[in-house]
């Protein structure tokens, strides 16, 4: 069957990196600043090692910096617009304060040129250094007022603690004010000691469970009942969420201290969050949906990495929603988390 | 609407506690041997204390020790048999091997003498110290042929090595060897440090999370290609497994590493997995049902804590199940893996 994508899809989960860092011109040896050395051809494009604490962390290509590459792999991908964001192990929250600082300011401006020469076909997402809340929240105003970019990507734990914690209010609090969308992304999971087998399973097992303890904990945390306005999306499906969800629920109508703690239902709060589809997987898509509802859930891709989703479109229609439910996951669920006056 | 069970349901996740734990006689303290102190009397019902550490660790009453009391509610849930194994916390993987064995070997005749006053009603699981091969593998050839247990309850990892670790092997030859099936619960979890709320956030949230990582240990670490006879189950329906298996499906195509290290897909290889029914909804169940099958699907309750499911056979039903997978799923599954020759 061939299968002919409107190209009107909105991917919430694509991810950027620089072909070149800055020298780093901080005084901490050693020091997980990034760098890019020069890495073979493959496929006709040209590739860069991305360098941290003196190894691979990972072999990119150009896809990952270039806006007219990215842009010419769109309507293959049944999509019209991608929002971009650093990949995570760029988000710095481990370094000094002094030193995260303006490599984040980097990253952003860096996201933002790519975006302007876009023609409105890339959105960007900022990175803000959780390590300090006011800077973090300085750095918001700053890469959204003035670098235009459409919202802000976070780790699912900042150096260990969970996003729940109420230790990022004032963080939450200024997305709000901004009015714009916070896009959570898997990093440094939890788990790892339970892993057994290859590297990559950081990626393949310990990312989900991690964003799924950070969407828990958003809802056990009261979150989105001290800040009900704040728009807030998980990467990889939310993860295991979709699994702890009913659990919790139940967990929720048994035990007086979690009723006490969570004023309204699990299951209501989770129905106010976004999540990415990227799950892989037509069963795990549709349970997604009778989980969460289909309300809250939009295109993710994690492109342009080895592990993307290459037809997301096409992975909606085989999951068999209805139309308006596939146009709700393909760009209207995406309109309304990014904010509809940016449309 | 009143639902008449057909009582012919095999519950294999149920706890037993004793109402006395004999006095400690090592020499390490602090110590976290445990013990009973008296509870006040609720719903007509004597309650015990379960002591650790000088906390209270969980109030249970007596239906934990009682084999009369658990009998009288096999009817009304729908049950015909009960498998019983020790309150995970009890498994003492985390005594000095002097103390866990004298412990371990109380509980195994504790339980054992349960099992003997039910007329063929409750199936008993054994408990072996994992901390050390050579006595564990003693212990289940004693729990099994001396006392008459029909398997061995482990916890999800070993204090913190999961329990794909290849370390474990000796223990898994020997289950083969007898022919008794595994089953794993959720146990001293990883996840801990990313909860925001209250204490059973453990239990709702970490315990899941534990009981995924330890099944997806099992696929990537290749315990069922060394073992291919194995018969192992998890609790809390895998926990969150069923989220991460259509990932680790999906990396296994992606990433040669995966490939190599793991001869088969981790979709079949879950698929020789048993699972307990344990997740409160269904939805759920539907979802379990359709990434593991419904062959390895088996009820399970919690019984006799506060957060047990109550009406196991009615959630299998309102899943809508067909009467064939629902009689699998009700008693079909467990004899398969308890083994038919106890039947």
């Amino acid at each position: 069957m061939s299968f002919s994508p409107c190209a009107c899809g909105i991917d919430v989960h694509a991810h950027v990196v620089p072909e070149h860092f800055p020298a780093y011109l901080g005084r901490t040896v050693p020091n997980p600043w990034p760098s890019t050395t020069a890495a073979p051809d493959s496929n006709g494009l040209c590739h860069r090692h991305v360098m941290v604490n003196g190894k691979n962390y990972r072999t990119v290509s150009e896809k990952s910096w270039s806006a007219t590459r990215r842009i010419a792999d769109l309507p293959e991908m049944g999509l019209e617009k991608q929002v971009i964001s650093p990949m995570p192990e760029l988000l710095s929250y481990w370094l000094p304060l002094n030193d995260a600082q303006p490599l984040i300011r980097f990253l952003n401006e860096y996201t933002a040129e790519i975006c302007d020469k876009s023609e409105g076909k890339l959105l960007g997402l900022a990175a803000v250094p959780l390590q300090d809340m006011d800077t973090a929240v300085a750095e918001l105003h700053y890469a959204v007022n003035q670098l235009g970019l459409a919202g802000v990507e976070i780790g699912s734990n900042i150096n260990g603690t969970t996003i729940g914690d109420s230790r990022f209010d004032p963080f939450f609090a200024a997305c709000v004010e901004l009015d714009v969308p916070v896009f959570v992304h898997a990093i440094k999971p939890a788990g790892m000691d339970r892993l057994v087998g290859p590297a990559p399973l950081q990626q393949v097992l310990a990312y989900p469970t991690d964003v799924g303890l950070a969407a828990a904990s958003v809802i056990t945390g009261g979150l989105l009942i001290r800040y009900p306005k704040l728009r807030i999306a998980f990467s990889h499906g939310g993860g295991t969420l979709a699994m702890l969800l009913p659990r919790l629920q139940q967990g929720w109508t048994v035990f007086p201290a979690l009723a006490e703690s969570i004023p309204e239902s699990p299951a209501e709060l989770s129905k106010k969050m976004f999540f990415d589809t990227l799950v892989f997987d037509p069963a795990a898509l549709k349970y997604l949906a009778s989980i969460f509802g289909t309300q809250g859930l939009m295109l993710g891709t994690d492109y342009p990495f080895n592990f993307h989703e290459r037809r997301p479109v096409e992975r909606l229609v085989s999951a068999g929603f209805d139309p308006v439910t596939c146009d709700a996951l393909t760009f209207g669920n995406a309109r309304r988390f990014l904010g509809n006056s940016i449309f």
